[in-house]
């Protein structure tokens, strides 16, 4: 454990005092009982908070869309995965056998977690201000690059904005179909809105792409601009 | 505004010292440009916080999934609008006149949008400490009687996370009738799973229950434990 506290303490420039909280945070459930998912729980929110702060004075005329979304694309399970990738956080995790030989999503999920874990454990042993020293420092990179002006609404939040504001009901997603092998899903998606007579529907390599999708296309049909 | 500090101080504990922010928290966006979303964005982001650090102390036996639930019960929209009715704060609002006459949904969002942005307005004015200590202080009645013990997973929620940890494809539920008068409809349900020859069927007053009573018989085929 000491060679691992010593690699967190180069990469993440945070020396553990109680390092049963390292431990744990780098645990997945897949080893046993006492594993990181609760610390998750923690670092999941401190994460965003850490986050809102700086965006809220970094960003003084950003509205809250723009910093709502500007976080979402700092702090999504691709970005962290990122960051854990950048720690060579994978080679510290401990995983049961069966997550040895998982991949792709799996992989991704694992890693981002472990580095909110990991700031869950930094809260718990050093407290708020090395876990958003922790935070600044991880997203740095990061941080200086994003404009929250350049963050463009998706679909769907772009046509529950335009059903609201004229406080119509809002769209009804269904799942129609879902065809292919599970690992090239295709799915068929319906977005009904009170307006129009048809639902509109569209395909997609995932729900939320589908769904998005037919959100981009029922917006464009009440609202051709 | 005084009385407006002097009522907060009364409802929240909380003494301003930046009586602007105070006022900001209370503003609406249907008043002008210097409204509260923002400090709500912060505000959200520290209730969210503030109360996974009291379950994740509080409750040492609970899983993630437990404390996750327990907080999207005491932080969701309705929780806090009632919150804000305990404190009379729809008085304090201000709002623009076309908002004054609206009710519903909306009122209960502006409601717990202002006690959100009231969380950050504190945060600003008085540091993390005052901030959580409105927190617990708001939710006090809330915290001391939950138990995240008694928060069960919804059929849908446990069927998906059933087939996702055996890699499963997800189910596909379709509505195959709806009948009866308007007010009082049956809707028949099917859930169908990958590794079931059959579609399971239920029925329910809404698409919703139908659909959880179909994912619980689906789930008890799958898993009769």
């Amino acid at each position: 454990m000491q060679k691992i506290a010593g690699k967190i303490l180069r990469t993440l420039g945070y020396a553990f005092q109680d390092e049963s909280l390292l431990t744990r945070a780098l645990t997945h459930r897949s080893v046993g009982a006492r594993h990181n998912e609760r610390l998750e729980f923690l670092g999941d929110a401190l994460l965003g908070m850490v986050v809102a702060e700086y965006l809220f004075s970094q960003f003084p005329d950003a509205d809250e869309g723009q910093l709502t979304r500007t976080r979402a694309t700092l702090v999504n399970r691709e970005s962290l995965a990122e960051v854990a990738r950048g720690l060579d956080l994978g080679d510290l995790i401990r995983l049961g056998e069966g997550e040895l030989k998982s991949g792709g999503w799996r992989r991704d999920s694992i890693l981002a977690n472990a580095v909110e874990a990991l700031l869950g454990a930094i809260y718990l042993d050093g407290g708020m201000d090395a876990c958003r020293n922790t935070v600044l420092r991880l997203l740095e990179s990061r941080l200086t690059s994003i404009d929250p002006d350049s963050t463009r609404k998706d679909a769907k939040t772009a046509l529950q904005e335009f059903l609201q504001s004229r406080r119509r009901s809002l769209p009804e997603y269904k799942t129609m179909d879902i065809s292919g092998p599970s690992h090239q899903q295709v799915f068929t998606v319906s977005c009904q809105v009170d307006s129009l007579p048809e639902p509109v529907v569209a395909n997609g390599p995932t729900r939320r792409k589908a769904e998005q999708a037919a959100a981009r296309a029922t917006l464009q049909l009440l609202n051709p601009r």
